[in-house]
């Protein structure tokens, strides 16, 4: 580590090794490697096969990792041209195939595809890590399935429902995530072979004007490069619509853990959840006793700067002038990785935070007497009403000791007396006994908060994780805190 | 039209009639009542026939579009609760129906689904409009699909490519705004019938607990309002995930269209395309021959608006605390119309524009042959590598006369002397004569443009538009300019 | 009320009749006038006296708000030109003047200079309204400046600090704000009279050749319309950075009402701190005794849409091509109204907020105790390291017993008995008396806070109350809840 | 450099050695020990000589830089605290301070008080980047002062203008960025000595409650750290609004540098205009010959990222909770550098564009006889006005021809003749000879450009180059392209 100049944090702190070398030169140029063997191959294929022999094939095949990067970089430096600068240094590898490496292509022919190889295993790299905290998310809303807590809207409390249900919020939205992901998937394409500024010119040159065999090179290498098909048509790069897809389906990601960090971070003050603590993490200096909730706030931090990205993507397109310019250039290259590392960096933290979460019941319990006879006051009003009272006239009622007895909490710090005030107005048709029976079973003011649990894992999310099993892999979410 | 307060210009300039209505208070109540009528139908229809009874049903549904606003405003300012006030005010018109209005749901019951309601429609509109647009910029691009024009990279000429098959190009990026549509038609559900935090605990109580029913009111309320699913699962409202989701959608229209009109509002200052131009229009007071590209200009304004809001609709998803704050109101507010609203003026414009663009051919000509000599280059030196000839070689040779070439034309304003200055030097194998031979064809240069842009006319958008045919309705891109 | 189309929002709900005014048709056309009445007078003081007469002047001075504006609108729609069409309306009204009007000048004459007139006039009101919310929350903390309430880092308890104190903080950003502002009306210029592209050409020739007259022409304008100078140099329009200045100005303002109102929203669920509460405000229809901070959550989402808009302007700016494209003007018809009047709602919330706030000392009394055992760990280290015990050992222990009692709190909803557990431990060298002794003065805790905010508010916020008392007008700060 | 992960190309590709040095460890941990040298020092000379004695002093002072990483990282390692590692480090090589290194501080005295002391060498390094653009700048707008040149608006050609006069506009929006520089710099200060959450609670007690010994403890180290002030209040850090304001700042240097890039762009596709070429440079491999405005398009994509920044810091400061969440590190950690750093980047391409910008006066000529005849239609109007005829008949005749001809050029690529059509048309009272010489002299048409941009050099930009020339250093502009 170089202690005299910045170093990426995204690097040095928060992501998994895989992403840091799906982005790393060695990655790159290794790709770029795969394109020219790609491309050679097709041509072969397509029966230029006294220029592309076969011998010249296996020689590139051979030494697709065989890159000697000082060469490369002191022939970029002298010729201030990157990829012509590694088709000299493969060139020097394979000096039988030196003539034929790049033939009839430009340089976009190995950035551009290298690009979407590399963007496209990097989107599937997430969409394990989205599936594992899918998964944890999915075992805890199980286990917590149960058990009534305050909802709140306003961050006041409101009706009471699950810990499981509220879970499951978070996951429909991971779902969606998902399926957004599938999305821009099925939507990612290959450049193909498309010459300097889309119109495979030097392709149909070089195939004597036979269009229908330019039109299978393009096919033949995206196929051999991993995808099923390539852009129908491109200017001198792939549409950078496509960025502007992947940074929207990476911010959604984002935007999905940052409101479940937030509201755990609300739910560790309340003390009834916290994210899992090591034995040896320390709070501050000062304050030994504090279980402060980092990651899910440096999960908050990262979120925010990826949610704020997909903006330079659209400004990067939709400012693209004709065929290309290259003011896409600097920015891609920062922003590209940065999403995929945040976004990697993010779930994780969100895996590593669901797979091992606290749920205090005692504290949850201990909010939802307190608050209870509030929330009663729909019940009262309903049972009330069915006695034959105007809803209007009780609504009236219960507010005016509602708010007093919330008064009395707030000004003086007292405990919850609604219910005996109410059994003491004769306007209320019911005595204390009566009321406290009204509220002594709290979980019924769940509702169908449990059952809707159920429902959901087993509707929606035990088939996805069934459908996905072989896919998923286990990811590596120990944090350096 | 009120002079001494604020107008919103996007109302009084820009959009369409239909897409105004679709945010109006009239548009809002009215489906407010829709959805009651849903709910009372769906809750008799499931069995509550004696509290909920068909003579109520034929009353609700009878006065749907029945609103006395002064009623129900004046009842709002009373009891402060915009809800409560329309349900009063209905019940006026349905004093049969009065007590079970509403029965068992809160306000997001209406809200909520109101606004998808809404929000699905508008969507409909906006995707007719991106259907129109792609359909006359599809006859455009068929009708110059052969007409060789330079192709830009870095806005430098780069090597020729056709009219039609630059505007390919858009078209893609259209089809993918299409695609993610569609995608977010596919996502958007009712919200059905949650009750308060989504626990559906009063329709629970209603329907004495049966799980059964209350799953099946919630779907058919979800059917009657127009979705064929409900989402399985909300808080107090539908996730905003769903509303940046929205943003997104809209947002990737405008930034399409903003690439367009850039690039249209160049080619304008080139000469060679512009945007129709009215008889009665009129530049500014002092320059009377200006034909501005006013249209295109506008466009990308509103454009870099559009592009901005899924921003905010990121902020408020992903700041929501738990079952849901109400930070989400006047935000919301806003912005939903607002992207939409601008999506229409965008289409509205972008429609317009493609309607009845004019190419000046001749300019296009001009600046083709100017350039030509340039871009025969790399014809020239495969030419010349066909002659035996170094590649590395004839390329130094060859940049040394460009860059003078290139310089004369800068420096004294010259024609470009190119071929003449190639021919002249003996390391170049040819002759002036065969040197203008290689550079007569100009079509030739343009590779498989044309054949790409019929291909992708006939493989892509047609059947595309034909699919579409009965859903696309003319619409009035008439602009007051 | 128009019914049947969208209604801005910002209009019919949040913002002042001063604002709205600011920015409608009236003030704008007026305003032209008055720039139309600027230039005649400059041009008639520099000489240009039998051509432009002082009759003439009268005329005009006398017509500056007699607007016919039907036959304005209808010559606009005749010849699509609406500053030739108010120019033509004013003739109506000025027969002798008719042929003056406007003379030498270009469109963006009267467009510029009253957008630059509106806007100063616009940031006054908000300066207003800031010096309005810094008045009262001064109020407020000094009010409140010794009560000890928790400090929360982590939005975990840390050490106790003052009401008052936490206060001085959103005091402080709002003095830098105000900064802001200045600065902003220190850079802000009339755009003068400077001619079609800026070159005065026009004027030039009007002066015949005279240089300095026509500097003198552009100051005198200037400085009638309220500007001690005009933009030394400029395009068409004045330099649009002015716009990103003028929006990251009010950004500000927006995030510290932001800060300020989140924080509100969290005291609001503690029960420790509340927004003012109308009487009649009622709660959600089904909750009767809830007090949600509605004003804080709106001022929220507006501060959040607030905060977004400065990356519009700096796009457009940053996008203007030479001098001056008009994608600058549907967008900054909307951002730039919306951006006031956004901090128009903004700061009538804050002011509303802050002119009422109540504060439940009991409650945060109990909080503070439930807490002080842990919060006196660092004094209680720091007698023992004073008694020789080693500080590492000390804080080993005291952390140990410290996570055990926390652990009690949340997992059995206990009382928090830390003091007891470290007088029981026999590595502690103080008795369960002298660690109670310790705690038993709890405003102790609070450090210089109380001081600091006496200080703060007697050395920075008076003196600036004091130099501004001239300035300063009530703001009506009702709401519609 | 590691092949293997991702390197921040910042870093390895655009930016100075210096700003690089600024965000580097080295810099942070050296400056952390500055803090602790300014405390102990303050301690002392405030009188707690017996506690921190002369000889601590001086053995701190002499290891500011003695630092051992390892040493300090596997410390971190282990008891998972960055600061408090150090302080061991620090206390390894300093024996007899080891146990007042950091009295009475908590971590974020050492953060915060470093994050400001770079953050303010990082702006003392843009301000003079940007003054080396305003030099530069300034001696091509002198240089360029009276090239007539076409002006325009909508990108159309509008009144001429003068080269010089154009970059004038550059100049005066460079200018402001200046202003907001220094007044950053005025609202930038130390976070001094005020402990946990802000309220010096553990100066207060070192110093046995004595006020005024804390306050001053506050502003001495905040003098010994190169500030003339603390803030006055603090959380448990200087609040974010300060980083806010700082993003601010940069971006409004990016958002000039943009403007001034993308039209140089466009003039470079005019050929009229280009940034510096160095002699080695290569196209792209197959177009030898071009000059692609590479800087400038590099330019324009880091100023697109930069400006989007100052969202983030807005996002952060407004969601920070009470005295301090966390949420603010990682991204801090990131974007603080990231802005400084693309800043940076951004002046070194300006610094190098401005040195050596190329005008070719032959194709400015060019485009200005091409277009004169339209331009000249104002003065004709006024001249034959001046004969008497109607402004607005003749604006119609004009207008008509005006077309006539500009249809001519673009549907046939013929030369301009609207002067000729005039001259032929009896309404118009001029001959061909007349008209040509109203054009012949086309400097004229250029107003008071040639005057103003003198002015604007002489009064405002060599006054400003004078006042600051002692802060100027020469930067390295040298680029890697």
């Amino acid at each position: 580590m170089q202690r005299d100049i910045y170093q990426e944090p995204l690097v040095s702190r928060y992501t998994s090794k895989e992403m840091q070398n799906l982005f790393s030169e060695k990655t790159k140029f290794t790709t770029w490697r795969r394109c020219w063997v790609a491309l050679a191959e097709a041509q072969h294929e397509l029966g230029l096969t006294d220029i592309v022999t076969a011998e010249m094939l296996d020689e590139m095949r051979a030494n697709v990792e065989n890159i000697d990067y000082d060469i490369a970089a002191q022939k970029e430096k002298e010729i201030r041209h990157d990829v012509m600068a590694h088709v000299y240094e493969y060139g020097l590898k394979c000096p039988k195939a030196a003539g034929i490496i790049h033939l009839g292509a430009t340089s976009q022919f190995v950035v551009c595809n290298t690009d979407l190889v590399v963007q496209k295993k990097a989107m599937l790299l997430i969409r394990n890590g989205l599936l594992q905290a899918i998964k944890n998310l999915s075992e805890f809303s199980r286990k917590t399935k149960d058990i009534a807590t305050l909802g709140f809207t306003h961050y006041q409390p409101a009706q009471p429902t699950t810990v499981g249900k509220r879970n499951t919020l978070y996951l429909q939205d991971m779902v969606m995530d998902l399926a957004y992901i599938d999305n821009y998937l099925d939507q990612v394409k290959a450049r193909g072979a498309k010459g300097t500024v889309g119109t495979q010119a030097t392709f149909l040159e070089l195939f004597k004007g036979d269009h229908e065999k330019v039109r299978k090179l393009d096919l033949l290498v995206a196929e051999k490069l991993g995808f099923s098909e390539s852009f129908a048509v491109t200017g001198q790069t792939y549409t950078r619509k496509m960025d502007m897809k992947l940074g929207e389906t990476l911010a959604g990601i984002g935007a999905t853990a940052h409101k479940f960090a937030v509201d755990l971070r609300l739910l560790s003050n309340l003390k009834v959840q916290e994210e899992p603590f090591e034995k040896k993490q320390t709070g501050s200096s000062a304050m030994a006793y504090k279980r402060n909730p980092m990651r899910s706030e440096r999960l908050t931090g990262l979120a925010r700067k990826l949610m704020n990205l997909p903006q330079n993507f659209a400004g990067t397109y939709a400012n693209q002038w004709f065929e290309r310019t290259l003011d896409d250039s600097a920015i891609r290259r920062m922003d590209i990785p940065q999403c995929f590392l945040l976004t990697d960096a993010i779930l994780k933290l969100f895996v590593n935070i669901t797979s091992d979460m606290v749920v205090f019941p005692a504290q949850i319990k201990k909010y939802l007497l307190a608050e209870l006879p509030f929330m009663a006051t729909e019940k009262i009003l309903m049972k009330a009403v069915e006695k034959g009272e105007s809803r209007q006239e009780m609504h009236e009622v219960v507010k005016e000791h509602s708010l007093a007895a919330g008064k009395e909490v707030k000004e003086n710090a007292k405990e919850n007396d609604l219910l005996k005030r109410l059994a003491e107005d004769g306007r209320i048709p019911f005595s204390l006994e009566e009321l406290n029976e009204m509220v002594s079973d709290y979980s019924a003011f769940t509702g169908r908060a449990e059952k809707q649990t159920e429902e959901f894992l087993d509707e929606v999310i035990s088939p996805l994780l069934l459908a996905n099993r072989n896919e998923m892999a286990e990811i590596d979410s120990s944090l350096s805190v």
